[in-house]
């Protein structure tokens, strides 16, 4: 048993859903562990993670659009507006996603659900560059 | 320290919770590990995980309705409907409780609070097998 | 790699976050690992975790402020009453948010963001003692 430490750079473009299964399952590879747990985490409080169906396009921009309609920029709710309307409406939509999820892989591949996608969920309206930390526990 | 997979099938009736409690506890005695920590991963996208009370059953009951109330089968407000009309309500009710979890275990037994179990929450209305990854690491 | 387990207990004002960000530091360093991952699992289900940003301290009253909107304490909504108006809200707003959290660590330090604080965020209006179970996998 060992553990391997990584970091994802993810740019983003604004709000949104980025998929990082991609770049997690290379970062598996790297590791060259074949059985454990994968430990995501996102290192800031204005995106989150979230693993969501990645078949349909349109899931996607549902559930964003739903999101945005249950969060608002409203005017005046909130004190914190330091950094623009989107700031404390990002860090809402942040604690009701995750910051942290855990994949356990075998055979060298994440036990993902045949439709199941992981992503970085953008929440600030510019685009950013957002650090992951990723740690592979296995052997 | 080593890692043991397992998986768990579970059958659901159509929308609810359905405790896995017992189904955890008897894959950790299978693992025959006293000490390390359990994480249990959803592999789909339209029914999650949650930690909840499970003494009195209205509470889940409450759970439920609250949040079929904030997330309605409304006509018209999705895209996504390849499944049906509460296709797009799942998929949203699974991004805002959990598709993993991870709980310490130490002298063989989970280490949950006194009024926790751990519960699947189906989210379609039809029924399904659904499939959990679980992994334990410790010793 | 080993696994050392410990318990933080937190005591609670009533409804609001904690931040036990230094608890957790504190917990790995009497660990003594240098490298792994810590998992922080909450062992109620009337209160839960939450990552939130740590600098600013409105941005937590505007986060709780919103979420209370969000899970009113409404007469006539729930069932499960047993303890008191708040009771049915504090599950509700526990589901939301999170039971267990991931943190990678190196060179024995969190690898939190900068401005990432861990919160318990007690949903109860009364004082309460809280167990967090953490455990540390690591070298």
């Amino acid at each position: 048993m060992k553990i391997v430490h990584d970091e994802l750079s993810i740019a983003t473009r604004g709000q949104g859903l980025v998929e990082i299964t991609d770049a997690c399952a290379d970062m598996l590879r790297r590791s060259a562990l074949r059985s454990g747990v994968l430990t995501i985490f996102c290192r800031h409080t204005s995106c989150s993670l979230v693993i969501m169906e990645n078949a349909d396009p349109t899931a996607r921009r549902d559930l964003e659009a739903w999101l945005n309609r249950l969060v608002p920029e409203a005017g005046g709710l909130f004190e914190h507006q330091a950094e623009g309307p989107d700031d404390m409406p990002s860090h809402i939509k942040m604690a009701l996603t995750r910051t942290s999820e855990s994949v356990p892989f075998a055979d060298g591949r994440l036990r993902l659900g045949t439709w199941q996608g992981i992503y970085l969920w953008e929440h600030r309206r510019a685009p950013h560059t957002r650090m992951l930390a990723v740690a592979a526990i296995g052997e």
